[in-house]
């Protein structure tokens, strides 16, 4: 396993281990480092039997629930979450996010709303100071599709910037997202204020929702080089 | 024709007369009141041999430009449009609109937000002091699909009234919109500060668009009763 990969399994454990409890409704996320933590749910509902309902954020968190064996609901169901465990493509000093690298932003928005705790967990290359330090890739914003072209001009024409829709790499077009939306790529040149500017390009007609999550996350556990975990909290 | 049926037609054959200019970009609005400004539209452009590009909010819209014979356009192409036209649900002293009672409010808020001019045509019974006067219907909210159980929960908790999804006719289960998603009806049980609520409303996670229509609205054109036009402008 990479130091990367192992970092991943460090953080993922550490935060199914600190805040998993009996009879609650649990937030699964998207992406790599969520495999580790739900590996990890499963084993612990097989030791200590504990009952849990999983709501998953994309195709792949439920392809995941399944697997493991795990309850499935949504959020007709149980529309209230007690924790939401998900990973993050980059986090600054104040537990801001860029998420959305893998295309699942609106449904990791929408579990993570609705949930009491959030927490995130994220390998050492994924902590930043501020935004765009360690992801280049830019903050991904889910648009309907008539509107991408306005969308781009109207983001970069206020934030500067270069914007880039999505391309689908083994599909001829744009990557079209599990609710039917293209994604816009949106490269920014300088440090924002992030509250701003996610509530001024979520405004914009024909934006869904931003991979921008500010505000929401309250734990962070990254995995570390040395085999160690490190926490970030936000101030209460 | 029926008193209200003649007084759309003045209103939309007003907005055209008024506004509609050769070389334009034209956004074209849905709904009933809209057919008679796009066969005024038709009637000019054949007998001013006028040069106008057509982009639609609906798939309404689109038959329509097409069935007169207009030039079709999108977003892509024309990103900028000069004057947009549409219809409303509800119009109030400032000029704030409800629409999306006919499900589009998402394709109608993208083509208004980027015209230059958005001008609005309806019949008297659409003209309120307060929005509620004369709507009941509630404001449409449309949503993903995953989300609309939590972000009627989050809505009535935050604003009151009450909320309900609103259901196909001729089709077992809920309307589904263009763009995939639901649509969600909320009856507000009182006058609100609208500009804050639209944006407390579209910032909820699973939100893609509310039907009010903030300060976009550049003036309206009411057909009366009594076969006159009222003009209401925006003060700049």
């Amino acid at each position: 396993m990479s130091k990367a990969e192992e970092a991943k399994k460090l953080a993922g454990r550490a935060a199914v281990e600190n805040h998993v409890k009996n009879n609650q409704v649990l937030g699964i996320g998207s992406g790599s480092t969520i495999v580790h933590a739900v590996q990890r749910i499963a084993e612990r509902v097989r030791q200590e039997n504990l009952n849990l309902v999983c709501i998953p954020t994309s195709f792949q968190a439920r392809q995941l629930i399944l697997q493991y064996g795990l309850t499935l609901s949504d959020l007709d169901r149980h529309p209230e979450i007690d924790l939401a465990i998900d990973g993050a493509d980059e986090v600054d000093a104040d537990l801001n996010l860029i998420k959305g690298g893998g295309g699942c932003l609106t449904q990791e928005k929408i579990v993570a709303g609705n949930a009491n705790r959030f927490i995130v967990i994220a390998d050492f290359r994924k902590d930043s100071k501020n935004l765009g330090d360690q992801w280049h890739k830019g903050i991904p914003i889910e648009v309907i599709p008539m509107a991408y072209v306005p969308v781009s001009r109207t983001v970069t024409q206020k934030f500067g910037g270069v914007i880039e829709l999505r391309m689908a790499v083994n599909k001829a077009g744009p990557v079209v997202t599990d609710n039917g939306n293209f994604i816009l790529d949106w490269k920014f040149d300088r440090v924002h204020k992030w509250s701003d500017v996610n509530i001024a390009i979520k405004m914009i007609p024909g934006v869904v929702d931003t991979g921008l999550f500010i505000n929401m996350a309250e734990r962070v556990y990254f995995g570390m080089q040395d085999g160690s975990v490190n926490m970030r909290e936000k101030p209460f």
